[in-house]
Parts: C-alpha cells; sequence; structure tokens
C-alpha cells in the first residue's frame, strides 16, 4: 500500500477550504466527479493529508484548519460531506526572512509545501520556499510571484534534489479557458472575428481587490491573460501551432487586439461564485454575421483547488523518485512556468 | 495565370444563393474575411465560375441563375455586393434516369459537379453522380443520400479517374461544432458533464420540414449529429484519442446520453438565421457547480457554402492532377464519408 | 383563534406534492418568502390542512400521501423541510359519476375541493364538483376543463350557497407572465415590435404529454395563451385600458402576430422546472434596433400550488361568510374564469 | 396647416445626430416606428425643423450641422435615409455668463431651446437657460445639472410665460426601465428577491468619462437610479402605492439593497450601443428557486431622441398656448423634475 501524502498549505483563504473539503468529501464518497486525473504516480485523490497550515489572520491561528475555513472573510460554500475535526491548529505565517528557522522547523514529517496565499508579496513566497528546502519539502508556489522562474531559487532547489513547481496557477475550468477554447474554435473553422469581450462578476476578497485597485500589476497581468493567453495554449503561438502552409489557414485569425475585457465586477453576494459574461461577434462566408453570447458560472476556489491536487501529486511523486527542480508535467498547469518573463 | 474551375450546380436553393452571391462578392472585395482556406491547389476562392444550373421549380426553370437564387421560398439575404447577370439560365432538371444523357450533355465545359439539393431523393442523387461521370466531370454530393460511400458508385468514378466527394456536408459553424468543442473542452478539463441540451430554430424550408415530418430519418440523423458526433471529431473517439493511460484521464466522461436535443423549431421570421440554445451543467473540485448558457446565431447556407467552396477546390485540384475517386483531403468535410454507415 | 381550513384534493401529481411540502414548510419557519399574500380572510398560509386525496393510480392509492407524492412519475424536489406523516391515505378517486356519493361521503369534514388532476376530462371534474356540491363543500377547477365557466354547474352552486372558482389556473409566474410584461413594457415606450419567440422546454409529463400530442386542444391553448393572454392582463385589451387619446399611443403596437411560440420540448432531466428562452427584437427612435434576449427557470408546480394557497384562502373565507357562487376576487387568478368562452 | 417647430439645440453630439437623422427619416418614411405619441398637441413628429445649434468643438464650430454630427468622438450610426444639408452652421457657444446676450441674439426666430450638452456644467446650463428667456424661447434641459429644480430660475420663466422642463432626461428605454419592471412584476406576483445585478456596457465618450471617473457624483447618481429609482416609477414608491391593505401584499418585498450595480465597462467597438447583462434570483412557493438573465442591446443616443422629441412638442405647444413654467405633462420624462432634492 502507498504511502500518504503530507502536505502543508501557507493561506488558509478559500482556495485551502476548497481543497480541505473535497480531500474529505472524495475520500468519504469514492466519487472521481470533477476530477481531471484519478491517479498521478500510483496517487490517489483520497492518498492527500494536510498536516500544517500557515496563516497570518489572528483569528485563524491557533483554530484547527477545519473551523478556520470557515472563517471570513472566506466564503467558499460548506459542501456535502461530513468534516472531522483535522487536529491541525493553524499556525502563525512568516512576517520577515528571520523566521525562516521556525517554519522549516515546523514543516517537519511533511513531503510538499503548497504556497496558496495572496500574490504580490514576493519576499514572503520566497522565504516559505526557502524554509520548504531547508526542511527538506518539496515546493508549490501558485502565485503570480516569482518563484520557480527565479532562477537563484530554481537552482537551489536543484542542487537540494527538491521539486520546485510554480508560478501562477491556472484555473481548472474558467472564462479564459472557455473564452480562448471558443476564439481558438472560429480561427480554425475559418470565421473572421470582429469583435469579443469578456465581463467578469465574482464576489470574493480577490475580486474586492482587483476592484479596488485597477491598476495594479494584478490587473494588468489579469487583463494580459483574459486577453486569451492561457499558459497552456497561448494564443499568440496559434499561428505556429498551425503552422506554414502554403494552403493553409489564413494567418492573420487571433485578431487578439479586438477582444475587450470589461473592468471586474465585486459583487459580495456572489460569494464564491464567478460569473462571465461573454460575447462574439464574427462573420463567416460572405460577410454575413455569427453572433455568439455566453454565460458561465463556476466556483473560482474549485477552479484551483481542482489542479493543486494535481501539483501535489506531481511533486510529491517527483520527490519520492528523486527528480528535483521544476518537472515538465507542471507546466500546463500555470501560467508563468520556468522560463517565462519574471 | 490559372485557369478558372467552372462548376455546375444541381439545386437552386438558399445554399446556392450564398455560393453565388458570395462569389460575387468576394471577387469584387478582394476580401478574406470568412474564408478558412484562402488557397487550395493554387486556387483561390475568385477562381470559381458557375456555368450551369439545374432545378425543378417551374418558376426557376429558365430565368437567370442571380434572379432565380431570390425566388421563394429562399430566404437567404441580398448581401451587400453588385450580382451581375450571370448569363446563366437556370436548366430543368432530371426527374429519372431516363434524362442522364441529356443532363452529361448539359455539363459540357465543367469540371465539377455540386449536388446541392434536398436530402431525401437518392436515385436522383445517383442520376446526376452517373451523368457527371458520362460528362467526365468531379462530382460532389452535399446531401445525406449515399452516393460517395456507395461502393459501386465510387468505383466507377476510380475506373474513370474521376473525384468524387461525399456524403452529408458537414456545416463550416454551427451548433454541433460548438456544442461538441465545449463538450470535449469540459471532459478534457477534468469536469463531469451533469446534463446539456441543445435547441435549434430556424426559418427555411429545411427546418419547416422537419418540423413537421419529426419522425423521418432525417430528424434521426440530426438528432444523432447533434448527440454529439460531426465527421471530423466524433465523440465517440475521445477516449482512444486521449490514448490509454494509466495515470490518464477518467474514462467515462463524454456522456454522450446525457445530452438532450429539444425537438427543432420552425420559426418563419428568422429567414435563414439559425439560433440554437445551448445549456451545459457540469461538476468541478468538491463536486460544485459549473454551468454554462449559450445562445449562437448564424446562417445556415453561409455555412455550407464556406465548405463547398473547399470541396470544388478540392475536386477541381484533384482533376486536373488526374486524382480519380475519393480525396482524403476532404474528409473532415463530410459527416459520411466513405466507409461510414449507408 | 381561526379555524384552520380543512381541504381536500383530487390529483396526487407534482402540483400537490409542492402544496403538501410547502404547506410544512411554511408552518415549520413561519417564512412569508415567495407568498403573494400572507392574509387572507384572516386565514395565514399555516392555516390550511389537508385532510383528503383522491387519485386513480393503484401505487398511489392506500398510501400516506406524504409517501404518494413521491412516488413517479412526479418528479418536483424534496423541499428542506420536515415533512411528519399526514396520516391521510390516498383515496380512489371516482371513475364514473355512479361515484359520487361515495366521493362526497369521503368529503365529510373538508370545506374546500381543490380539483388539481390533469385537464382533459370534463366529465369526471363535473362529477367531483357535484360531488362537492352534494356534500356542502366548496370547489376548485384548476384545469382547463369547463366547471366554473358551465352555467349549470355554477347556478347549482349559488343556489346551494357554495363557493365554486375556476377554470384553468394562471400560474404565479411563468413565461407568459413576463413575455406579456415586457411585450407591454415595450409598447408602453413606444417601441415597435419586429420580433419575437418563445420556447419552452420541462421535465414533467404535462411537458411530456404536450409534445407526443402536439396537435390536440391543450397545445393549442397553450399556445394561445403564450401568444399574450394572461387572463389577468390580457394583450388585446391593451389599447382599449390605454384608451382612446387623440395625442395618444399609436394603435398598433401589440403586434400578436409577430410572436412566435416554438415547439415544446421535452426534457427529462430538467424534471419539474421550466426553462424558457424568449427573445423580443423591437426598433426605437430612428427604426435603430432594441434586442432583449432572456433565460427564465422556474419549478412550474411551485408556480401551481403558489396560486392554490390564495384560492383555498379565497374558497373557504367565502363559504364562511355565505357567499356562494364564484368570487370576483378570484378572477385574476384564472384564465378562463366564468363568461370566457367555454 | 399648423406651423411648424423651430427648434435650437446645445451640444452636437450623439443624442442631437439621432434627433436630426431621426428627424430626416421620419419626414421621408412617414413611418411612425419606433414613435411613442405620434400626435401631442397636434403637432407630429415631422414638425420639427431645427434651426441652430450650439458647440463649443473647433471642429464642429462652423461646420454644417448635418456634417458635424458625424464627427468624432460622436459614433451614432448614420441612419437609412437621406440627410440634405442643413443649411444650419454650427455655432460657437457660449463659454461663461457674459455672452447670455450673443447667445438670445441668436436664437431669434427658434421657439424652443433643447439643451443637450453634457452633464456637469451647472453654470453654463443656467446661462443657456437665461439666454432662450431673454431671447423669449422655451428651454428644456435633459442634463442632470439643476435648471429646472432650481426655485429662481423656474420662477424667472413662470413670470415670463415661457415653458420651463427638466432635468435629466429619463431614457425610452434601458437597462433602468427593463430591471424595474421585471423586479416590479416579481413583488406584484409575490415572489421573494434574493439577489439582482446589473452590468452595463457601452462605448460612447459618456461612459468613458464614467469609468475613468467612478467616483464623480455622476457615477452616483448613475447608480442611485440603476439601483431602482427611475423617475415615472420610483422603486421606493411601490409600497405607498399598492397602499398599506390588512390582506395585502408582503410589505418587505422591493429590496432595492439586494439589487447590485457592477462598474460600467467602456468598451469601444460597442460605440453608441448600450449592452447590459441583468441577472435576478428570487424564490417562490416553496423557498424554490426562480431564475431570470436577460441581456439588452440598445442604442442610447435613440433613447435620449425619442423622449427629446416629445419634450420638443410638449414646449412648443405650452408655449403656443401661452402656459409659461413647468408642464405636469412632461414629468413621466425627467429622473429630476421640480419639487426633487438638487
Amino acid at each position: 500500500m502507498i504511502e500518504r501524502v503530507r502536505v502543508a498549505v501557507v493561506g488558509v483563504g478559500n482556495n485551502t477550504s476548497a481543497l480541505v473539503q473535497g480531500l474529505a468529501l472524495y475520500r468519504q464518497s469514492g466519487s472521481l466527479v470533477g476530477i481531471r486525473r484519478p491517479m498521478i504516480g500510483g496517487l490517489g485523490v483520497g492518498d492527500i493529508d494536510v498536516v500544517a497550515a500557515f496563516a497570518t489572520s489572528e483569528e485563524k491561528i491557533g483554530r484547527d484548519l477545519t473551523e478556520a475555513i470557515f472563517l471570513p472573510p472566506n466564503n467558499f460554500p460548506r459542501l456535502h460531506c461530513e468534516l472531522p475535526r483535522a487536529g491541525v491548529p493553524v499556525t502563525k505565517g512568516l512576517v520577515d526572512k528571520t523566521e525562516v528557522e521556525r517554519v522549516a522547523a515546523a514543516l517537519a514529517g511533511a513531503e510538499v509545501l503548497l504556497y496558496s496565499a495572496p500574490s504580490g508579496r514576493p519576499e514572503t513566497a520566497r522565504a516559505y520556499a526557502e524554509a520548504a528546502r531547508v526542511a527538506g519539502v518539496a515546493f508549490i508556489n501558485t502565485t503570480s510571484d516569482p518563484v520557480a522562474r527565479d532562477r537563484h531559487v530554481l537552482s537551489s532547489f536543484e542542487v537540494a534534489g527538491l521539486p520546485l513547481l510554480g508560478d501562477d496557477l491556472a484555473s481548472q475550468f474558467g472564462t479564459s479557458v472557455v473564452h480562448n477554447a471558443l476564439l481558438r474554435l472560429l480561427a480554425e473553422r475559418g470565421l473572421t472575428l470582429v469583435s469579443s469581450y469578456q465581463v467578469n462578476l465574482g464576489g470574493t476578497e480577490d475580486f474586492r481587490n482587483l476592484v479596488e485597485n485597477p491598476n495594479t500589476k494584478k490587473q494588468s497581468k489579469l487583463n494580459a491573460l483574459t486577453h486569451g493567453h492561457p499558459a497552456d495554449q497561448p494564443a499568440t503561438d496559434q499561428p505556429a501551432a498551425d503552422g506554414p502552409a502554403a494552403d493553409g489557414p489564413a494567418a492573420d485569425r487571433p485578431a487578439v487586439g479586438r477582444v475587450e475585457v470589461a473592468p471586474l465586477g465585486y459583487l459580495p453576494h456572489l460569494r464564491s461564485q464567478k460569473v462571465a459574461h461573454l460575447n462574439i461577434e464574427a462573420q463567416g462566408w460572405g460577410e454575413t454575421a455569427v453572433s455568439l453570447d455566453l454565460k458561465l458560472t463556476v466556483h473560482d476556489p474549485s477552479g484551483a483547488a481542482g489542479v493543486n491536487i494535481d501539483l501535489i501529486r506531481i511533486a510529491a511523486s517527483a520527490l519520492r523518485s528523486g527528480r528535483g527542480g521544476y518537472s515538465a508535467e507542471a507546466t500546463s498547469l500555470f501560467k508563468s512556468p520556468p522560463g517565462t518573463a519574471v
């Protein structure tokens, strides 16, 4: 029988709530609903245990993880499953580099550290990575802060023979995935894009921050993304992917400039749901109109947890087989894997 | 300079209207809007001339093709272009096999015969194919009647060194294409389908016939199609295409049985537009809900003409280079290519 | 303290399930959510008891009402409330007029008989009305069969001093209500209707019957209704209601002929939900386009129960104060009240 | 035969483009499409002439009105009609109060001055009103700046026997009108509102300004409006309008606090179109879900012109019959008529 994976998490927000509750649900039900890959390296979804959690909120520190995940501003729903007390009290997270040793000590016994805090604090992210390296633990960075694509950090993991995965998690299913799939389909079928827009509405703290600080790098990054470049299927690669063919598809199709992203809307009542309205106007044969309107509703934290569950198993599997550094298997799960611009 | 392709058409309905008007529009504008493949075998969209047309409606016979395409029940719109008189009077179509010689004689000078009449008259379809063979002309069957997948007919074209393409045109862009792309995307991302429906509304004679004769083979064929099997990307092939992998995607995803197609609605005011409402309900991580609603509006005849323009060039190109029989290049453009069930 | 109303119901389908479960829910919660009129004649929603139920299905007869409402083909969901056993076994319904006396005897102690069986059996409907009259009980006919608008039946209730309400229940909220409100709004604001369509999808036995028998009177009735004439706000009354004014609104607006209703779609997975897709195309100043697309999802049986709860209280209130015959207060709750065509 | 109305306009933006082009279209076609009131005070739509126009843009001043309306940033489309040169050169608008006399002189021969400049310059608005009073011309203020609801200005018009209509034009048809109609319908049918949102997207300068200055009074005013209070049918008046009745509707329905308005989105490609996405989630009988999603597309300037055409005729009619001051007939056409807060 395979040894269970012991995971520590940084950040006790909605994404951690979705992960922790989902693990309980799948273990109880044995269901594979919504699971992209039932087995990775011999590890099933139910083979994961969260054994430590770090947070900075005073309310959460000291509370059992299974209680802390329901404290505000978290608003991911309670899933339909029993959630037995984890016996994992939330630990005080690190505030500066002097605490690396304390965190490393707290990681004893863990195999993987999943960094799932809000983006925007690169020093903190790298300090946790350092703690993981010191403790001999694999590290996963889901934020947009540069860690795996920081050459210095990556080589320190390679030297230590420890896996390092990142950066910037690509959701399992969301607006960009659907929008890009439709724009690609149009191009592939020879339609000409006239215009397209995307409106995203949500009720989490992430949304509130993005709406209230619309000019931050976050927003511009988000916009870039939503303009058509999910990590695993970059719109800009399309012509290349299709290949340069004499009789081939017209080359000027993807037309990224014609896709507009409206400001994000923070609507508290949506809670952890994200609602997107997409419109695509195009032209087919004879320049006749093709029109497509779409409404998509998802739970944002589920989209993160559904990818984290794969990353944890990729990392544990690499650790156990002694493969340090970055795993190519994870590339499609990040927006900014090593090699992309910092 | 390349020699222009001389095409004869059977059927002067909406699809022929879209083809004839589109040819004029693109020749005048030089535009590539809505064109899937600008060049095929060195032939551009503007290198096609319609030189003969056959119809059975008394009103259309004898009228210039550029007038006949606007007679009721045709309701494809007038495109924004000049439409100079073609100098091509509509010829009386054949009613039985005794007229094969007459039609063959009328095909003198043509390279390609595009059979674009309503489906449901297999004898007539094969008689036109016979006329094409006698006249030394390539044949394209866009109807669901078995011609290219009739072994006897296909071998007679192979022997004669003449191209034969068919059967049952797959639209350039329509409900099935979009519905299947989204269902595939869901499966690929690991979501579990809960339910899905599709409602199609249209205002052409085709729609009226399908609505008034809901139990015909046509309807059931259509339903089968819309349940998720466009010719070029059959839903049932998905698991195989993804490959059998130990750690791979869950195998039970496509869930065709969960996709329902509502009865077609004939709404005359839509004219040649087709409107589809799609809904997809799925589950992601933690069995949380993912919901997608889509409205798609297209011009049905444009979807046919946008594929016919490729088929004509594939057929002409094959004829000119002496490649008789079926062209694999056309396979993705038909729902029932040779080898599929009759 | 007011005396509770004792109600008998004919028909143990989805509508009765919604009524019985809703009564339990509101009694437990004291909530007023979804309640149109908290009090009628001093009677609250919680003041109703179902004390007898008649059905013809062998599976339901003899079962406790609180079990029978969940037997197939019923598919209204279980509401979020406790449902204590009613102690009301389902009684065999009447098949012909010879059983009127038996049913009348079974009504002893009831004040109101709610006739909530499927439409299409006028003899049966009138036999139950006769049983109610014999038993001294008020009668409510929710079907489209003529009972309250049958002069003979109505006068027999008037003579007996018993209330008789009917015919053909108008749902609390559904496609027609929304479609008509929007068409009226357009006309009121001076927009000109170009076209409009409505597609209804559902998963109940009612939908299956209507889809499988599209040429029955039911279907044509439904169509007539959905063309814009809910009982309480008939589209054809609009010009009259607005009044003939010299400088008033243009008279030719409502344009019922431009509203099309697509065939109903039976989609079993929707269960008791009804989904409607509406489209309205109009023109404003300068003949510029106004376009409106709407998707509406409701639970059909809730729309019926939300009106039945008012009818029961109107009937009980009239009975207690000795007002026999029809109550004008009920007029807006029926599509075919007395005085409309049979 | 009635004397034609001579109108001067301030502002040569999209709304004036819609007005001027629409007047030409209706005069040529005799059509009544999109016209709310064919006749007001004996005046038809075709009885209006624009005889003077004021603007501050250097590009527009001196150009014929029929050319100036197409200059950027105007982006209202060209309507399908001939637009003969007006012979009306755009006049330099006033910048400060010292120019009142010059403008008054330029108004000679006009009966009505329509103030259709951007909101936000109350001094300018009142200076034009003063010029109108001096010239003996009726004044209409379509902006949100206080003019008609400025007691001082209003009494000066009353004393002069001149009509003064304002403030803040309510569109003929737009998001608020539809959203409020649906929320009222829900309340009227007894449904309980759970949540509702509204997203507005547009491509005019107005939208750009509102998006780039989201904290201005304009935005907050707009939000207030879209939260459910169009002038003619204020949501807050609903309970009062329905009256306090013992057995009446539950009082806590309109639930304005549950309606959220997402930030406006400026999408240039929409040009003068406004697109709104509305969602309403409610509960009916048994607390079952009712869900409504709507997409609305309108031309914003048409919504303004369709009301301006009524205001011009109300003003001219009042002037001709000697009725000075405010006309109650105009009250439903403004968001802030006299008596509302400044």
